[in-house]
């Protein structure tokens, strides 16, 4: 496996977590039906291959994202690996009550930074969003489940644009009066930049610096990787991530969803910093995606291999220039 | 058009040279024959778009690259368009002379760092290469035709695996010496990495600090745009890059090649970093490269469109989470 000597940048974090999201974010906009042990069996892959941390499902409305139905059968399938975390979306009350009956090890809830989004999302308002969301963490701190929240559109909204940084912050600082310390910054229609990351961290660390910090990336524009390395420059030790690079956007067809777990990986290892995740057993899993899916996935390192995976000279009918 | 109001990082530079490498590194691994004229019209609409430095096409034998053996009907076919430079990659006083006589505005020569890669590419030891291109250079110089030096597998060898700086730094004094200030790192088959960059970058400015350095990374394993992250840290100015992010590379099917140019443009725009390039305009001559080419290309921008880009709330079944 790749070993670098020393970190690229003495400000990374030495370690980062990754929560892999490709069978809820990926999955939920896949056509057809994948089969609950298929999905299981991804998921069993990727703990073996190191990856301990998931969004696994949600647990929404059956009629709105069909492909996630199956979100209590998986988890009964998954059963409580040892180490793992397995958390689920969940939108309202009535999610949150399957969720927990489904024995869930976290709940995410999410609302938009924009309100047009949020709106055409939820079809409700940020405000009405917030006040269920309290009910859906009380309910599950009755319930003894940890609640994480997630703002969409944290860097920009497909119908509003550019999202000041003050709308971030108000759902931040509501979610932490709910008593939430888990935050997930979502790059919902891939609009993060550079600036954007260390401007948005930077003012969630002045403003709630017991708050942590999560990134999720969509390489909708092909700067996803750009965006995780400004977020380490910045401090966040947190990414979400989806094998093969799953998952793709409404707003962009043809366009790439989040970034590809395989590719953070490699990146990662390669600028010193610590996953926990072996990549070659990673990449297998991959492949195993892209074949489940049916075409050709994101995802690059599983095509090239690592970097030190060296070819036979005769191999090739010529070197490339 | 985008516009950002403050640099991401005040160490990077201000603006940064974008030399547009997709009609000779992305056109040379092209199946069947794209017309001259059609070539030219894309070279046309990438002036027009406001690129000015161009690696065009390349004089090597149309035995070995059957798709660029128009590379003087191509010039001749541009002409010689005000503040434009038109390259041309040479392997030999053969095609020196060819590109002298075709009116080449600058040659580009050529070795790896890496003995194996050498060998394959051009049948040669690193040292014989070297002895011809002094003579290319000697023969350029005569007729006024700046030369600049590449160095490929600069950053690993698909053979050999890592390259030691030092040889990278022997062949850049190697240029040096016979007169040579303008250097091309290649990362040929995309093995570039945030921690190798800075690490040869910064090797190359202690050792030639009169040496004007060029990146050109390929996207093989989805770190491209890091990697000029890291090239923007380390001061780097110069980038190559393909439109539509044409190209690939024979040791990974299905993996991309060179970074793409309108990706790259976006990221250096929201960065703060200028480059004189209309990204619209670029990303319209983007999609004429995709038709021309007849299936998807790697390019993300042209599919998505600039991140300012809103969309009607009705044109959309739903809002992605």
């Amino acid at each position: 496996m790749t070993t670098t000597p020393r970190p690229y940048c003495e400000d990374f974090p030495r370690r980062v977590q990754i929560v892999e999201v490709g069978t809820r974010d990926g999955f939920q906009a896949v056509e057809g039906w994948i089969p609950t042990a298929t999905k299981a069996g991804i998921l069993k892959g990727l703990i073996t291959a190191g990856l301990r941390h998931f969004e696994a499902t949600s647990f929404v409305s059956p009629r709105a994202v069909p492909q996630l139905r199956d979100g209590a059968a998986l988890l009964a399938e998954l059963g409580a690996p040892k180490g793992v975390m397995l958390s689920a979306l969940v939108p309202n009350l009535r999610g949150a009550e399957a969720a927990i009956a489904a024995g869930v090890g976290a709940m995410v809830v999410f609302v938009s930074a924009s309100e047009s989004h949020n709106l055409k999302n939820l079809n409700r308002s940020r405000a009405e969003s917030l006040a269920a969301l309290a009910e859906v963490r009380t309910r599950a701190a009755g319930a003894g489940v940890p609640v994480q929240g997630a703002i969409a559109t944290a860097f920009g909204c497909p119908f509003e644009g550019d999202v000041p940084v003050a709308a971030v912050l108000e759902i931040a600082r509501a979610y932490h009066a709910m008593g939430i310390r888990r935050l997930t910054l979502g790059d919902t229609t891939g609009m993060a930049t550079p600036p954007l990351v260390r401007e948005r961290v930077q003012a969630l660390d002045a403003a709630l610096p017991d708050m942590e910090i999560a990134l999720h990336f969509h390489n909708t524009r092909g700067v996803g990787l750009a965006n995780v390395m400004a977020g380490l420059e910045a401090g966040v030790w947190i990414y979400e991530s989806s094998v093969a690079g799953l998952g793709g956007c409404p707003f962009a067809p043809g366009a790439t969803g989040n970034i590809c777990t395989e590719d953070l990986v490699y990146l990662l290892h390669e600028c010193g910093v610590e996953t926990g995740v072996d990549l070659e057993a990673l990449c297998a899993v991959a492949r195993e995606v892209e074949r489940v899916i049916g075409r050709p996935l994101p995802g690059q390192v599983m095509k090239a291999g690592p970097r030190l995976q060296t070819a036979d000279m005769d191999s090739v009918r010529t070197a490339c220039g």
